[in-house]
């Protein structure tokens, strides 16, 4: 089994409206609603791909009620422990041109709600082979968290993937996870650098450095670059995808999770990954997997090794 | 007791943000919630005026059991009758400039979840003495229902006092609500001339004309026209109040309510309905309203009898 992280999960929902008219009362034509936070994605395309998946983290009063429910009707298996607080919800508003957002900060979480995770978390190892932790820390969740759930990872022989950003990242890869999963903007943050001038390899071998065993940097349209125990290698997506990039690094994670699994040989887990990706922003809803393309699309991602 | 009906309860969420940015990501500051929706307000101010209330209609999944603890936390009794859909969520984006509002419809309403509300609410008139019906009516909800909730609350002996717009007005006024509330849209609406050129006076005497026993058409800060069986009166704030007018209406209604559920002269309920109405412009939240403000506005409110 493969289990998840998400300790700021949310509720995606998606207002469809005929024009933004800022300081104007909208009436919402249509409601979407879905279960997010980016592990909580991860967990959606595992579960899509046929892989066994738990989804854990953190979730809060009706909202996180709502979102273990919605979950749950998809068939996602959960295992969320409850915390006191609202779990934030996401609003995007949709109106044929591009959409905006606005994005709640998340519960203050308790540091015994925090303990009462981890003691969950510890039990959900016992059946895991793999588990990804994925998003941003809600307020009250110290930034050394994923550290944390890393070393408990280590003890129990499990394998753990981290896609974080800042403090949380920075601090995660100490406790040296089998993979990170940086995207440009987190990369330049870690290599202190702006986004334009990040030097993708040698950001990743800096990121192996402070301790992360592997590193996928993913690089949005122009595909992904691995630096890794076993070699380096550039994987490219045979075209540029038109679509929603919202949750592509997340089904990457997805991709790679279960590579890791399988120990599948690095090549063919990069080409999963970039097709997952690829089929992800092609798919109508964002955060899922659109697996016709997937399919089409896996045997023509190029896969070359860096010099 | 008052018993308020709101058939499509909302659950009101503001956000605080820095600046509305169409089409770009916000990360907001601060969320308020409240339960909401016309009725909900009526109980609100009810509950702060000490009366007697209790707050009933249709609410539903998890954002309907929010509003139904939210009301419970406020100490306002609450009898909703739940249905399967979810309640819906009004957000109000404020910015610092004015609030950008996304109000969604509301759940499909099953004629079984009706039938069950209507027993419920034959059950409460048993206890109540004045029946206040508010607001839109969520999908599937017959336009002809507030018709026949008022003659449900003829044949218990309870006066219903109808606060409602389109059909459900039309349709309401037949059935001989005690009392209707317009405003001046939806007097225009009934009388089907632009909001600019309605006649209030004539078409408040349409309306009784239609079945309605009296009529208060509110004038936003303009004050408060009665064509009632007792006599005509115009009656007028001492100031213009600065703030948000949302709510207002609901608390004249909370005023009206209590009048007739006390049996106060005209003049006396005019009076405490502008000064409430007032009080709710000039407080902070919408939907609530400032005491301080009634208090010291209510022997100031002009009433004149019209020729």
């Amino acid at each position: 089994m493969i289990l998840t992280v998400t300790l700021n999960a949310a509720l995606d929902v998606t207002y469809h409206v005929a024009e933004l008219r800022p300081h104007r009362t909208h009436r919402v034509r249509e409601v979407a609603e879905r279960a997010g936070g980016k592990g909580v994605n991860v967990a959606r395309v595992l579960h899509a791909l046929g892989e066994p998946v738990t989804a854990t983290g953190l979730a809060g009063g009706t909202t996180g009620a709502r979102i273990r429910a919605l979950l749950t009707a998809e068939g996602v298996a959960e295992s969320f422990v409850d915390v006191v607080g609202e779990s934030r919800r996401t609003i995007a508003v949709a109106d044929g041109i591009d959409a905006t957002g606005f994005w709640e900060p998340g519960p203050r979480v308790m540091a015994r709600e925090f303990a009462a995770f981890a003691a969950r978390y510890r039990q959900l190892l016992a059946g895991a082979r793999v588990v990804v932790m994925s998003g941003s820390l809600p307020p009250g969740v110290p930034a050394g968290a994923y550290a944390d759930l890393i070393t408990a990872a280590h003890e129990a022989g499990v394998a753990a993937i981290l896609d974080a950003d800042g403090e949380p990242l920075r601090l995660g890869v100490t406790a040296r996870p089998a993979l990170v999963k940086p995207n440009t903007a987190e990369l330049a943050g870690f290599a202190g650098v702006p986004a334009g001038e990040v030097d993708v390899p040698a950001a990743a071998a800096a990121l192996r450095q402070a301790g992360a065993a592997d590193v996928v940097a993913s690089r949005g349209a122009g595909g992904m670059v691995a630096v890794t125990g076993a070699g380096r290698w550039r994987a490219t997506p045979p075209e540029v995808a038109d679509g929603n990039p919202t949750g592509a690094g997340d089904a990457a994670v997805a991709a790679l999770a279960r590579g890791l699994r399988h120990e599948a040989p690095w090549p063919h887990r990069l080409r999963d990954a970039v097709a997952l990706s690829t089929a992800a922003v092609h798919a109508p809803v964002a955060g899922t997997v659109d697996l016709r393309v997937y399919e089409q699309l896996r045997d023509r991602v190029a896969v070359n090794e860096l010099d």
